[in-house]
């Protein structure tokens, strides 16, 4: 699963990519696990094999705002905080029961180093992540609810289906009152 | 100057300075100028070498929101739709008359493609704009206007001497009347 997404997103060698997969370690992880609190550093690169993680933040008037959500056959992680090998602002932690495999910082960054292909794949891996967060700082400001619901209900229908309105609606940044009318309403 | 910025980002050699060098051209460009329109593909990657540039968009209740701002020895584009190749959702601006140094996107992934220390380079940049774009995120979350004030003093103090109280309050997505109060404060 794993080797096909990496090929999907880049034209790897066999060799390349068997190189790859076996740097990456399984774990399962239980619904409510946080596999990074706010604060810590971190350290690891994740795919989902099958489950649901994100990642959220807690803003000043202490309030959950989700970031990111990663389900089946994605890839992701608290990457400022990966990148720069500082504290997070972030958490990650898991909706529900996750297969999940990881890579560490060393060995992603020495995959960088060595293998020209994972550099490659690295950059196209920056350039979405910019681009998914330019979108979403875009959607956010641009766009109502109303219009934030129909972009993801056209990116990304699977998220309204698989995640509590609690969770959603801290994505979308709308009260779960709004979210309630939106589903009902389309 | 163009030279020292990048050489003080990376440890070019000589050589591929001069390469990387030789594919900027200079261009003047007075104040109020736009160098790029919302709905435009961005094609060029900017150097201010002394002068002002902003990127910004209209938010749906038509006000300017100002996303980036670079002056003197400062980097950047509207990278979205530099990267994407797809029309900008941001206009690029110039808040004063600015002397720069521009390189095209053909020549710029050219050297990407063709030079190892320049995809190394490309590789930094989209780490520093992923990183800067979130902690902008961050502090437009979870500090209170003083807070940001105070980050941006900190940061960035010339911002704060160059630019107009209407752009900066845009940047800290403060109301005028907030910056007047919070610049009164200090």
């Amino acid at each position: 699963m794993l080797r096909e997404l990496l090929k999907y997103i880049l034209d790897f060698s066999e060799n390349d990519l068997d190189v790859i997969v076996s740097c990456f370690k399984p774990r399962a992880v239980q619904k409510g696990t946080i596999l990074l609190h706010e604060h810590e550093v971190c350290r690891e690169f994740y795919f989902v094999n099958n489950g649901c993680l994100r990642t959220y933040f807690i803003d000043r008037k202490g309030a959950e705002k989700t970031r990111l959500i990663l389900h089946d056959m994605n890839i992701g992680t608290a990457l400022t905080s990966f990148i720069s090998q500082k504290p997070s602002f972030e958490f990650v932690d898991a909706l529900e029961h996750t297969e999940l495999m990881y890579i560490t910082h060393s060995d992603f960054y020495k995959l960088v180093e060595e293998m020209p292909s994972f550099a490659v794949f690295y950059r196209k891996i920056l350039e979405m992540a910019y681009t998914f967060q330019n979108r979403r700082i875009e959607s956010l400001v641009a766009l109502d609810a109303h219009e934030r619901y129909r972009q993801l209900l056209a990116d990304n229908p699977i998220l309204i289906q698989k995640v509590s309105n609690k969770i959603l609606a801290s994505y979308l940044d709308v009260t779960q009152e709004t979210l309630s009318r939106l589903k009902g309403k389309r």
